[in-house]
């Protein structure tokens, strides 16, 4: 038998009607398999949120709150104050705050990885987001974090960002790789209004055509011309993760969009599918509230865990998400089965 | 400034978009209501599970699995070897079993509630499934139970069942209550194939005529015709936990059959509606795979908190929708707001 053969018999001979734990039971499975263990664990999970500021929000055009929120928000990552602070500590979650390109400078004695690319991408309405080479330096960048994480004994790990402006990036990237038009894949971010959010989609309508994103370009491209550090440091992350092994818990909107950016570096020929290999690690945390998080996650077959209207990013959708794995692998471990508690089983 | 306004004035202050963190605001403003507090807490969560047989399933007309399971499944629990100990051991809620009408002789050492009514209910397709002194008799326990478990300190609590048949019953509620066709309140429970599900519909249309029904009844008159004494005891239960002003956690399907129940005893001059006293105490764990959960949910226009393709019952949904209030306790205890974090908010 397979490993995937074992896990599911196993779980069908626990002491419950078959499949009866839904997605509990196919959690428990992918963990099986990722680890390669009839008895998986998830060890010293670990979030990392990655940090960056973007050109285009400097215009205050795509963004409803000023482009300071981003470094703010980093210092209160640092003080402990964020929604991705009180998850992470009441579920027993590592917190990894980056500095990818804020557009501040912070104290090098502050606790957070400082891996500043640049304070600020350019704004892609008028030209390319980054260069090549910044490209690279993100993937290294946002790889070197992962590798470090997994030498510490964690084995599953999340994704989450802070940019003010960073949906923007995210619906062209959604753009480009689905198809979809634009305004399907633009929504309202930290909370435009009508206005703005009209606003929003003709900077970025200019952006797409200036960009040729209809047209077929390649990942790096895409990176270059429309990546956010945050989201080109997070591909980067996703690809190493994926090659140690780890489970990756994937957060919303836009750490979607940077899975999209990691899946086609990853298989460059390939159209994108469900069976992307990458793919078989991700274990999808929530639906966003964010318009277009929902059809980006059926463009790559993603059934996500959790619907609970949230919208905020900064990992914390994959912090609710995580608790859940733990109770899969409790159930893989410790439930009984039909032989050991003397259960009879269905009639045909 | 009332409660609710206090609570949502706080919660809109916190370094966060309005809204952003969905269901996870709105638990948050409902424990505060519940508890009258800015700083509601999830103290000593508890599940209680009802146990009881079913006379129709005597038959394993509706029933796959054979009626002996439901004493094996008590058994199972009280060894710690079924999904909902595993659940809560791991997520640290107490649990109680209780022997509400079970078909079997327990040894009395055992660590359950010994409420046994009688050993199964008359078998409702040819007489009423119990007498209205039961009836009494189940709502009185229920209300006992819950009772000595607030006095424990506990002030959220969810109720699980097992009894092999019981889906039947809580189809029935449902035909009863919302009105809908019994098609719509009938499903596979612990998974019934085509032929079976057929002859579950037949045997169950013929319950519901014979009992007419689609006429009016008094609440105890349901109960009394239909009830399974887990589910009448799980609705004395409901009622007292609102009594007492705790937080009720409501698992699947025949969990919210019994909060049909409970809500009809307590307003029955009502027509059952979103605004019924009992539902502010209430909180929605899961939406069962259960056909017709989603619908009974939306008769009482409850919004749960997870859809993971469920249906196993035992509190499970309940089990894993507790954390989260934790969580959302959290959020609001501890994340920072705007002015002291220093953070800008948007523009208007």
């Amino acid at each position: 038998m397979t490993i995937l053969q074992q896990l599911q018999h196993k779980i069908n001979n626990k002491t419950k009607p078959i499949g009866a734990l839904g997605q509990l039971e196919h959690m428990a499975i992918q963990l099986g398999c990722i680890q390669h263990t009839l008895t998986p664990q998830v060890t010293k999970p670990h979030i990392v949120v990655f940090a960056a500021d973007h050109g285009i929000a400097a215009h205050g055009v795509v963004n409803p709150y000023p482009q300071a929120v981003t470094a703010q928000m980093v210092l209160n990552f640092v003080q402990g104050g964020a929604a991705i602070n009180v998850l992470c500590k009441h579920n027993h979650i590592a917190l990894t705050v980056v500095d990818a390109g804020v557009n501040y400078d912070f104290d090098p004695a502050l606790p957070i990885i400082h891996n500043k690319v640049a304070k600020g991408t350019q704004d892609y309405t008028q030209a390319h987001a980054m260069s090549q080479l910044q490209v690279t330096e993100c993937l290294t960048k946002g790889a070197a974090i992962v590798q470090d994480i997994y030498h510490t004994g964690c084995n599953t790990i999340g994704f989450g960002e802070m940019g003010i402006g960073n949906t923007s990036s995210a619906a062209l990237i959604m753009h480009h790789y689905t198809g979809l038009p634009l305004q399907a894949c633009v929504g309202k971010g930290t909370g435009a209004n009508a206005t703005q959010l009209q606003a929003k989609l003709q900077a970025l309508q200019a952006a797409a055509a200036y960009h040729k994103l209809t047209t077929p370009h390649t990942p790096h491209h895409i990176m270059e011309r429309v990546g956010g550090y945050e989201l080109v440091m997070m591909a980067g992350a996703y690809l190493k993760a994926y090659e140690l092994g780890m489970a990756i818990v994937v957060d919303g909107f836009i750490a979607t969009a940077a899975l999209l950016l990691a899946i086609h570096t990853h298989e460059p020929t390939q159209p994108i599918s469900a069976h992307s290999a990458l793919l078989a690690n991700c274990i999808y945390a929530h639906t966003s509230n964010e318009q277009g998080h929902t059809q980006m996650l059926e463009y790559i077959s993603a059934i996500p865990l959790l619907q609970l209207g949230m919208r905020l990013g900064e990992g914390t959708g994959a912090a609710l998400a995580i608790p859940l794995l733990f109770n899969a692998c409790a159930i893989l471990e410790h439930m009984a089965s039909f032989d050991s508690a003397g259960v009879s089983q269905a009639s045909a």
